[in-house]
């Protein structure tokens, strides 16, 4: 212990996660959710503090291994907050508004980017991207506004849900190595199907006994090693299969999900996510290049459009999936407005595709900003659909009743 | 994310809490601390699948952070559950239990290994890796005999913590920079007695301010954090007064352990520690070269014969230690074995001497090797203790009363 990189790297953590929690403090003060605060932090850390001592913190291999665990804790722990059973008795209405929610942003961010002149993989991978919708996000929105237990926000969240999983599919797709041929994709759709119809299949019936075992044993701690041990080899399997890691974190969090240890677990892994998950939004920002973004630079005008384009595309396109609603009664601006954060989820896209090298910094840069700001806009949007949606769900009943 | 050096380390952190655990329940199961366990199975991950995969375990720096984050934590957990005011009135026993059995050991320890013609500077650091005592070890042996609430228990742990903070500073001293001499020792033990002072002077008054402050904050997980921050701050200070982090580390919980959150920020740090802490362990295991212990070659049975002396002296020197127990009916037999393990303090010195380059492989293989089995004997002696220690307190009152 005590080598200099070591003693180096948690002075780091220290910088990192001050600024990630003094910038999301902030964000949350202003209404917005904090993990925009830590996207901030991080693009400041990166400009002035790291830039100042000369720290490539993107290449350094103890802060990656954090910000890796970090975001596999993270859909760790959505998987664990997932109650399948939930989002399927919400219907179709869910499975619909998912569908169309990944299908038309995915087709219209493709082609948008084909006309900007990108390559079919990169234009692919931007697609991909603007499928996402964050679960965490709206939830929190919605919790704020006191509406979780409206219909629209069970739609919104089971469809989100499955956006997940479609978009995790996706994701295999397109990181998958090699071109992307149909064989390549359906190879790749059957083994991350074939993935998650697995782990739970197989999970569901045996991890309850691995916890009975795990109960049984007297060292400290057990129950928390266990549960993170499942969710890193679970993701270490995803991995060696060619997908990402965290489908195989989101897989274990929704087998563990049916324990009776979820409450459990829930509540031991949370410090640990607590810690690390700032560390991963904080290092997303890091690596955005702010020099990207520059008005007067010629070269980088292109990128400057094309931001605004796809950010057009993101939202209406997710507007289109409230389309999808079958029930009465249910506002279709509010569910299309709900499904429009591409949060954390798109943020993961957009680093796997950086680090693989499927895309550029200028269009990582380009994709975190379209996250940003659908995520920043909508909270007071989805404050203001339910106003409209009120009037909206109201006619739609008495046009039917008259 | 994704690169591969960090998907095989999450690939290694598998395999080492596996081994950790499994090891650890075993030991658990023989009547054993779980500490020996990890250690061993340390031992056999380095000698069998790291080998086999030929993983540099030691040199992998993100396996390296994780390890140290884990001693820190571990430090910062022994602060936060000691109670300086409880022990500050078992009064001069303990102090006088500590200093003897720092005094003897440290002593002793040095002359042997000069006699066995180590350098000073090696002598010394052996001294003082024998003067540490386990508080963790002992409490537990202590709450599985039931007698936690003896007045001998309080002695032993009031001793054990004041060891803590004598044998750190004997570490800050003989990892001090430069050569040992006069002006060297006074200036860094007055440099960490002015540390730990300083830490509680000013942290204690200021500490509840800060998480009075925090509590006011809204993001998720602010307390972990905090704590954590804070713990991790002082481990970074401490290191820049070229103390060992741990010495912050230790500090922090200190401070800690004295405000209204204590018991909330031991339960949200215990799972963080749960998972690091055996990482560290089987670090310790995974540096011990076997070979040091063939007795068919002759270069090593010096190694061998100079374990078996320090073993030894490690034993007898801490009984001495139960003579400066100076209240009646106490067992000084009971008092003197309680404090012989080396435990996890011993292997943190040992751990700090080879990566600092004082000690060579060969003197580090045979510390862990005095820590495991002064920590392995200690249970057993210690329920024998408690059967002559009853008669021998008997006698005592009786000698006294007659």
């Amino acid at each position: 212990m005590e080598l200099e990189p070591i003693t180096q790297a948690i002075f780091y953590i220290i910088v990192i996660l001050v600024f990630a929690k003094a910038f999301g403090e902030l964000a949350e003060r202003v209404g917005q959710p904090p993990v925009l605060g830590e996207l901030v932090a991080g693009v400041l850390v990166a400009s002035t503090v790291f830039r100042y001592l000369n720290v490539e913190a993107a290449e350094n291999q103890p802060l990656l291994l954090l910000a890796e665990l970090g975001v596999i804790l993270l859909l760790f722990e959505i998987g664990l907050e997932s109650d399948l059973e939930e989002f399927l008795r919400v219907g179709p209405s869910a499975l619909l508004v998912a569908m169309v929610g990944v299908a038309g942003p995915f087709a219209v961010g493709y082609f948008v980017s084909i006309w900007f002149g990108l390559a079919t993989k990169v234009a692919v991978y931007i697609g991909a991207t603007l499928t996402a919708t964050s679960v965490g996000i709206t939830a929190r929105t919605l919790s704020d506004l006191r509406r979780l237990g409206t219909a629209e926000a069970k739609i919104i969240l089971g469809a989100a849900v499955i956006d997940d999983v479609l978009g995790l599919i996706i994701l295999a797709v397109v990181t998958g190595a090699g071109a992307i041929t149909a064989w390549q994709i359906s190879k790749t759709t059957l083994l991350a199907i074939g993935f998650l119809l697995g782990a739970i299949v197989v999970g569901v019936p045996v991890a309850p006994h691995i916890f009975r075992i795990a109960r049984r044993l007297r060292t400290r701690g057990i129950l928390t090693i266990s549960a993170f041990l499942f969710c890193l080899t679970l993701a270490y399997i995803a991995h060696e299969l060619r997908l990402a890691t965290i489908v195989g974190a989101f897989a274990a969090g929704l087998v563990l999900a049916r324990t009776e240890d979820q409450a459990h677990i829930q509540d031991r892994i949370k410090p640990v996510a607590d810690i690390l998950v700032p560390i991963f939004f904080v290092m997303v920002g890091i690596r955005v290049d702010l020099s990207i973004f520059n008005p007067f630079n010629l070269e980088t005008r292109g990128i400057l459009a094309l931001m605004g384009v796809l950010v057009a595309v993101a939202v209406i396109m997710k507007l289109f999936a409230g389309l999808g609603v079958v029930q009465r009664k249910v506002s279709r601006i509010v569910v299309g407005v709900g499904m429009i954060p591409r949060g954390e989820v798109g943020l993961i896209f957009a680093t796997i595709g950086l680090t693989r090298h499927v895309i550029t910094p200028g269009e990582y840069a380009v994709i975190v900003a379209v996250v940003v700001i659908t995520t920043f806009i909508t909270p007071p949007l989805l404050k203001l659909a339910f106003r409209a949606g009120g009037r909206e769900a109201a006619k739609q009943v008495g046009s039917s009743e008259s």
